[in-house]
């Protein structure tokens, strides 16, 4: 006896969902096809709305409900500040600091040889893009401190080597409530490195 | 920032789903997001058209496109055999083997008090319906060998007392190609116990 074919079907959707395997998902459609029929119109209801009233940023790739996101449209943001990170859940994380009143650039991911994640397969030629076309004093690299994230950072940083533009990037070191001894010795041999002088402040 | 509205209910229909927490709802969601219009659109009509076409059968609880399932709608099927099993895998991991010419009885799950699981959260009432009004002389228990099939066998063997159907359980013991050495205590008790005359066969 093979499955039915509609099950087969939402089987075979779900399977395309990053992280979910062929038992997952059909413990996810066993799970559908159990809940009564109101649950799962509101389920492919949400689905539909999230597609239609959701974006992304024309500018950044934040997410958007319009043509610009929330920080893109906001007033008293500073235009000459980018602050690049890889998705948008780490602009939410950012934001969340209230520390930052720059824009950002999302990339979309990370370059990634090994996975075949390619330049043109993330908006790095969109954000070089902007720093030509809008009036941009300093880029900030905020993308996680790993080997992808680095191997990103320095495209993005030899790409704007003939421009003028100043680049930074987030501090490394010891996390905040963190414990030296504790830490890896990769995190403490940067957190060395990155040492600022406050004898003198 | 918080998130965007309609982002934010697709989050928190994924997060219902069985074994999805918020971050991987996110990503499910954020997927979604990505992927072209007509992606969507396949993926929510797949679902719609499961919860629309596919039912559960209304005698064995197995998945059934009408009224019901293949197996009680099959010909040749001896009526008087009901083998009980946990979930729909069951019956398809049974009916690979072909050996079995019987009717099913799907519970939709075990007993667990633990996880607030009791007998009317499962099709148990109904497989004692079916062996009152049904001609049934043999129940075979096909349910895992763990604490919670334990106890649901044990359940149904207890109700069933007073009738004279016959009750049988799936042999346990050492999986065919496996190794008694590396096999466990209780799976070697088991198959010890369960062992089988064969010198006057």
């Amino acid at each position: 006896m093979s499955l039915i074919e509609p099950l087969e079907a939402v089987i075979e959707e779900f399977s395309k969902f990053p992280g979910i395997g062929k038992k997952t998902a059909y413990r996810l459609a066993i799970y559908l096809l159990r809940r009564p029929a109101k649950d799962v119109t509101r389920f492919t209801d949400s689905v539909t709305s999230l597609k239609q009233k959701v974006t992304f940023c024309k500018r950044c790739f934040n997410l958007a409900e319009g043509d610009y996101c929330m920080v893109c449209s906001g007033l008293k943001r500073d235009g000459s500040k980018i602050c690049v990170v890889e998705d948008i859940t780490d602009v939410m994380a950012i934001e969340r600091t209230h520390e930052y009143d720059g824009l950002y650039h999302v990339l979309g991911g990370v370059l990634s040889p090994l996975s075949g994640v390619g330049p043109e397969d993330i908006k790095l030629y969109e954000l070089f893009n902007r720093i030509r076309e809008e009036n941009v004093k300093e880029v900030i690299l905020a993308l996680n401190p790993d080997t992808e994230g680095d191997t990103t950072s320095m495209y993005i940083v030899r790409n704007l080597k003939e421009t003028d533009v100043r680049i930074s990037r987030i501090a490394r070191g010891i996390p905040i409530g963190g414990d030296i001894e504790f830490s890896d010795d990769a995190t403490i041999s940067r957190a060395l490195k990155g040492r600022i002088t406050i004898s003198n402040e």
